[in-house]
């Protein structure tokens, strides 16, 4: 079964200055992580629901199982990822584990 | 480039009956609508930030462009899949459109 680390970042200050450290630091640290099977962002455009466009970016990081992703972690190019993601991450970004459906 | 919606379901009062109506009626739904390149589910598990688990389930629909995204939207199978959502999606399920990164 297929599991990711799902990322949500809510709104920095400025989108761009955020993406430039995002695309250029951030991503190539995660495409270090071991154990990684498939690495996508994406940037979000607009919420189709009428509310508030609460988050920046989505990130989605797969793993071929919770044992995997949980090494990835502990891992020191996931240690380095992850203390990237607390100086760059805004206030109330979130982090969730994932199963995805067969 | 790709386009997606992202769809956050939150908790919903039994996850286990939920299930059985978005895996039986609502997936199949999602798969009618035209246009759609890929559909992707995911069942939340884990909070790793130690935050709530604020979310339930994620979906995400992928699409060649934006004008396919919303020529999927307002199709009679799109409708279907979004009156459905209407039903099931517990409050503060939220909905986002994000460009893929190349």
């Amino acid at each position: 079964m297929t599991i990711k680390l799902v990322v949500l970042y809510t709104q920095p200050n400025d989108g761009d200055v955020f993406d430039e450290h995002y695309l250029g630091v951030h991503a190539p640290l995660v495409e270090k992580i071991p154990g990684l099977q498939r690495f996508e962002g994406a940037r979000i455009v607009a919420a189709p629901d009428g509310g508030e466009q609460t988050y920046f970016r989505i990130a989605e990081l797969y793993f071929s199982d919770l044992a995997a992703l949980q090494a990835a972690l502990v891992s020191d190019e996931g240690q380095a990822t992850s203390g990237d993601f607390q100086q760059i991450a805004p206030p109330g970004s979130r982090m969730f584990i994932a199963n995805v459906d067969d």
